[in-house]
């Protein structure tokens, strides 16, 4: 079934490419907009941000966009995976109400040259190694913003700095929108789900699963009254290297706001992973020491002893 | 009179310090708004900004801020000059619904680290000689434009390269606001109506003249057949270089959108000019070849010869 004829299929849901009719629907809608940004591929993660703003909000809009401004020269941007007729049924089974899918030349028109730019905190991690990424990210997500007009717009914890960013954008521009972070979904084993694990092969996949090992071990050790950021990352370090097919691009313990890196653990601190296996790039992240830690969290933690 | 005092007598205008306050204020008002963004020491040109707002609005609100963030170290930011209990009289008078006046501290608070930049029309012009001036202009705007979430947005034709870029970074963001560009408004000579006018002595505002002379001496090249760039310029040049009181810091000949300098002047074209008179810098521009020229200029031009 071409793409179209998917798109003329689904009677209760709105699909829409351009700007211009994505206003105009917005200009109808009354009532409260959740809005779930996404890049497609979708996955259980996308699909709990997409129930939370279902149960929170009277319409919810979900974008589907590979956004090129956020790749690097030499990324994955042109095999980044792309679903669009599996994503439109999926959002249909999630009672979406309008999915706006616009092309690159409808984001990006010839002559575009404003970007929107957080300093500081995208200065380390991600931001250090992927120059430009999160440009890309703020521009785009402040576009779509302006385009969408949410009430609350939902992102995944997983993607734990661009939280951070995204935050930091929106209360030093004072946007009108309300941030909503929600808890990382994971595969039994603990994987993070992500668009890029369909790159994996089996074997990788196994190797993968040392991600959030390394995870489960710095909340054991925090648990068990660690608080020296150098040591910490030393024992993640030397786990995630007894791994053949990992190769390390950060281990890092640093404060969850300003992403700077611990020395002394006092504070909830947050732990993330950057770890290439074979040509893949994973990234994943764990806050310990937090009031109330997630239950199901818990449970994954304890099974992956 | 305390300007605390001078708020509270202005029973029928809103005058508020806090984004907080401006925001309930804005979330209190149905209708269209209307908003012109100033620095302050308010002159003829703001107030007819005010006066177009009014006309053609439910809702007009004005702020008053001189925004730390688009002047250089080395420039006039301190010695700027301010009169916020008259600006506040006169806004009373054009009957202006709500005033902002923010303090610095309230618009970029202790760790504020996100920046809009527009690129291209930036680098040129009043970009090439004040760096980093446009991306405290564009921040600000975009940041006054989410508080007050105007309908429309008032700028003076004085300003043109302002006006171009802002009218770039609406575009590219797709910020749900309308821009109106408003024609310069001049004294008897010609000079543009500009806060920094204040600065000048006796003699310099006469060697000010030169900038309107300069422009209507385009005007009146353009209209006997110059199309020649580099000849318009030249020409420009040696009127203002026998004004022994003035110093050129550019004179520009350039397309009114992208701002590049034109060899060969087709279409409309923007005369723009920054001159230095004594210790004041002046900017002025005139559009040549345009289809409906304003009849007040042409006055204005004629009387000029």
């Amino acid at each position: 079934m071409a793409l179209s004829e998917t798109i003329r299929a689904l009677s209760t849901m709105q699909v829409v490419t351009t700007i211009e009719s994505m206003r105009r629907l917005r200009s109808q809608a009354g009532g409260s907009v959740g809005f779930v940004p996404t890049m497609g591929y979708l996955h259980e993660g996308h699909l709990s941000l997409v129930r939370r703003a279902r149960a929170g909000n009277d319409i919810v809009v979900a974008s589907i966009f590979v956004n090129p401004a956020q790749f690097g020269p030499t990324e994955d941007f042109e095999k980044y995976p792309r679903d669009p007729q599996r994503d439109l049924a999926v959002l249909q089974q999630e009672k979406t109400d309008i999915v706006f899918m616009p092309s690159a030349v409808e984001m990006y028109p010839e002559g575009f040259d404003t970007y929107v730019d957080v300093g500081g905190v995208t200065d380390v991690l991600e931001g250090a190694h992927r120059p430009g990424h999160f440009r890309g990210v703020t521009t785009v997500v402040q576009k779509l913003f302006n385009i969408v007009q949410p009430t609350r717009a939902y992102f995944g914890q997983k993607d734990a700095q661009q939280l951070v960013v995204i935050r930091k954008m929106v209360s030093d521009l004072r946007l009108n929108v309300e941030v909503v972070g929600c808890p990382t979904v994971r595969e039994t084993g603990g994987l993070a789900m992500s668009s890029r694990n369909v790159y994996l092969s089996p074997d990788e996949r196994r190797a993968a699963l040392i991600l959030f090992r390394a995870l489960s071990l710095s909340e054991r050790l925090w648990r068990n009254g660690e608080r020296d950021g150098t040591k910490l990352r030393d024992r993640l370090q030397g786990l995630i290297g007894r791994e053949p097919l990992a190769k390390i691009d950060y281990v890092s313990v640093s404060d969850p706001v300003t992403l700077q890196e611990l020395e002394t653990i006092e504070a909830p601190a947050l732990i993330s992973l950057a770890i290439r296996i074979g040509g893949t790039r994973l990234i994943d992240n764990l806050i310990v020491g937090e009031k109330r830690p997630s239950p199901l969290l818990a449970e994954l933690v304890a099974a992956a002893k």
